[in-house]
């Protein structure tokens, strides 16, 4: 080994990995070398700094549970997902299909299934109920019938299941199917803003940068069907003081929605109602369609 | 928020971050974000592909214990332990002060104390007998007296204390100090060269790349002294067939040495011996000197 200097250290690194197997995982981890040298050089970064960083990331790692994923916080906060999202968003959805947005940290696998008309909320009841309705089509406006519909959100305190009493009960999120016409009818309460969990280090972080730590109400969506992508979406509610300034980058034009009584077409006239058409795009050929986050439990590794 | 495309979204993240208090955290944040973003454009990052990346980093994390650093590995064997570790050096250190290498995730503070002679083989005593032999002085040659000598290694089955055994005996590993002259005679027995930890995460993605995950044999170094910087080296044998291809990227040509009989000033002719003089550079104004690397156990977060 040569003796090594700040830009040589780079190239010997990328040389001790140039017989990677995998060629995806050579490019990918030649790519991530330089930029994080990149990155060490252009702020020269002191060993204290360094050490803080690994401190962080060790907290981090620490702090993720079976019903918690520090790490995609961490990437939300940073941008990193939602810039994950958009770019497997522009490669596979079609033009008119739905906008995407996260999937964040609380998904669940295997939520309960629910009848149209049947409402999310089990447990927390607190809060205004409102209902979602509409369509779930293909890009061009024809109906996908027997899609399937996931819903997730907080309660009307801001919690998700996950974060309040026992997680082993699942509440406010559900299944929902479409008609053969490709309709749905779905009822919950209304969603409230909230904080990303700031008793971790990602909190702590994000508290050091002067954040406001909110996301703005929204109800994540996920739809699936087969010989479509799959839709990871959310529903962002536009009365939210933070519509404009989520902190994990999440909301778009198109996923802004306003609750309204006298809805056309509304199966209920008592609640207000949002009516939102889904529009699938349909799988390339080979697609896997890999989602933008994961059930926690899933991703903690297996006991040494 | 604007609706956020690939590029846009680095913008509002690094504007979200705009009103952190500390200037400097700002500065490297916004550097970690375009930087972080620019490999995920780079590469066109795939959903699954983030999420491997997601779940290797929660690992490398719940790999962390008191007695092991994981993320400080990972830092080894991507090249940006030494990355920091020379740029530091290039700052602080006098030309002809001695090149640094990486402190390693084996260091522990309170070594036992040594007097001159004494050897750090106390319980696993197998292997070849060497003698290190010197003296430490400032960076013009004036020799700097009661300077303490951290010195540490593995035993001549290429393990450290904390691998080995009961992770509260330390063993090979000691504290000398110099004699007024400046001078220091340390014994031990000659270390091999060893694998990484391969049982972890960072084992497993270095086996992914086809690295030999080959330490070659060292002996690790700290001098302290009132006024100078802290030296944080290695001795490198060698001897080692990986002298040429170290996995974390550690050797430097003036940190190689070679045991021989026969030395001039050897103080003991029945054993072969090293002479290393150490030279360290003055402490600039205002200077703390911080270490590339840590004790693990003061690295992990606090319980929740």
């Amino acid at each position: 080994m040569a003796d090594l200097d700040r830009m040589s250290v780079t190239a010997e690194a990328i040389a001790q990995m140039a017989k990677t197997p995998d060629p995806r995982m050579r490019e990918v981890m030649a790519a991530a070398i330089r930029h994080l040298h990149d990155f060490a050089r252009e702020v020269d970064l002191k060993p204290d700094e360094w050490l803080a960083g690994i401190a962080f990331l060790t907290a981090v790692g620490q702090a993720c549970t079976p019903y918690r994923q520090e790490f995609i916080l961490l990437s939300d906060v940073l941008g990193l997902s939602r810039l994950v999202n958009v770019m497997h968003d522009a490669e596979g959805r079609e033009a008119a299909g739905t906008e995407t947005s996260l999937l964040g940290p609380f998904f669940r696998e295997k939520a309960p299934e629910f009848a149209p008309g049947e409402s999310i909320a089990v447990h927390s009841t607190d809060g205004e109920q409102m209902v979602l309705f509409g369509t779930v089509t293909d890009a061009d406006g024809r109906p996908v019938p027997d899609a399937e519909i996931d819903i997730w959100q907080t309660d009307a305190h801001g919690q998700y299941d996950l974060q309040a009493n026992d997680p082993e009960v699942m509440d406010l999120r559900g299944r929902y199917r479409t008609d053969a016409a490709g309709r749905y009818h779905m009822r919950t309460v209304k969603p409230i803003g909230y904080s990303i969990p700031m008793d971790g280090p990602v909190g702590k972080f994000v508290r050091q940068q002067d954040r406001h730590g909110m996301r703005p109400a929204h109800i994540h969506v996920l739809v699936q069907a087969p010989g479509y992508r799959e839709l990871v979406t959310a529903l962002y509610l536009g009365d939210d003081p933070n519509i404009d300034s989520d902190t994990v980058f999440g909301v778009s034009d198109s996923l802004v929605v306003t609750p309204s009584m006298g809805l056309p077409g509304a199966p209920r006239s008592d609640l207000p109602a949002v009516r939102y058409d889904f529009r699938l795009s349909r799988l390339a050929a080979g697609e896997t369609g890999g989602r933008v986050g994961a059930d926690p439990s899933q991703m903690m590794p297996a006991a040494q």
